[in-house]
């Protein structure tokens, strides 16, 4: 099944896709699906991006071979660190680059949407708590990534967390291929099964750590073939079973 | 004035000290302070964090004293980090260490409330976009934090974040005593005025990369004088004419 969050007619509300049709749900999808009864062609909706998170936690490094293009040892556990909820946009919306001069590349990831309140929840059980999966679009200025240490600042610019367009309930996030395009030329090209922590682990990691909460977001890491970005650009991230998170560069 | 959460009778509220009471406010105190006519006796409600930020920004080694006793160099620029909101508690709440061999250290901190969505403010607007200030202790596993290089985890377990009593919004939050207390010792005693960056630049700086939401909160590093904590602690923070902000350790 596919969620989405989208406003019609002034009011924001969640949704569950079925061809051209939005069927509106009563409430969130947190708690369970209740479909109001409502159906709504799809072209008459502003698709919003998928959550409204209380955190936006992020993971570095967690596929090998961009751990190597970085210049960096594969962590021994995940790695954390945070970005401002208010830098998320939806498919279709634009990145905005904070410096014309500096290097702000594109990194592909698969994001986890928590769907039920969770604090040391084992692996085994993480997928309870899950609601599924969105794709992200990490943008970082790679100057300021270096300059700082802190990844905060770099990642945290109004318009940098690309998320969407929807959450799929139903996958195997650990298996599935997940590609980045920028101006229709593949730029990456890999697999969750990649990742160095799969899912399960990220999120058992981070539960251990925090509360999270329904429709906190975890993204998960980018694999090689990062790059930078210039006005102008489309950038397209896709996963398989998810859809195509579309951005074009202001 | 100051300015508190609670709840009372299962609702949450904004109200504004006056002695002994609480003179409860109609809606939240963002746009304008509106007394609804009720009066409570303090000791009728309990008192929460006074925010529930949609964010919650950190600067580091914001005191000179205190990056020479963390071994490095004044930044040039304020060092951001996020940490998670869900590990916000009130005053009176109890910290619960994350581990009973690493060290967990207090930093007095003194918090700035956003008043008004902010996005790009010049340091002499930034004032107008300031609901008022708080006290804070940025509770840290320094342990994880050498570690992970990243601040977010070694500062984000729920309860690191204690932030209360109130929001006092009158004050030249340059110009304050910030001092701390471990079981009746005093640990860091400064004035706001050794702060590297003061109030309008952090706030500057930060609406330069980010939209601020009304509640969000920054807290704005610590002077000298950390320490470790140990289950049985008491600590008190207090920032002059803001209040004590009182948690002891599970």
């Amino acid at each position: 099944m596919k969620i989405i969050r989208f406003i019609h007619e002034g009011n924001t509300s969640y949704g569950v896709l079925e061809g051209d049709n939005v069927a509106v749900l009563s409430g969130q999808p947190f708690d369970s699906i209740n479909k109001s009864g409502q159906v709504l062609p799809l072209d008459s909706v502003s698709v919003l991006a998928p959550v409204a998170p209380s955190k936006l936690v992020c993971v570095g490094l967690n596929y090998t071979l961009h751990a190597k293009e970085s210049g960096v040892a594969v962590p021994a556990e995940p790695m954390l660190f945070m970005c401002a909820p208010s830098a998320i946009i939806a498919d279709g919306e634009e990145i905005v680059l904070d410096s014309q001069t500096q290097r702000v590349d594109f990194e592909a990831e698969i994001g986890i949407v928590v769907g039920k309140t969770a604090r040391n929840v084992a692996a085994g059980d993480a997928a309870k708590h899950i609601l599924g999966y969105t794709c992200a679009n990490d943008v970082s200025n790679r100057d300021l990534q270096r300059a700082d240490g802190q990844f905060t600042r770099a990642k945290s610019f109004d318009t940098y967390k690309p998320v969407g367009p929807c959450i799929e309930t139903d996958l195997d996030a650990d298996n599935v291929d997940i590609k980045l395009w920028q101006n229709g030329e593949l730029r990456q090209s890999s697999n969750t099964s990649d990742m160095i922590f799969p899912i399960a682990r990220i999120f058992e990691f981070v539960s251990s750590i925090m509360t999270l909460l329904p429709g906190d977001l975890i993204i998960t890491g980018t694999p090689s073939g990062v790059g930078p970005m210039k006005s102008g650009d489309e950038i397209v991230v896709e996963i398989e079973k998810i859809g195509r998170l579309r951005n074009t560069v202001a």
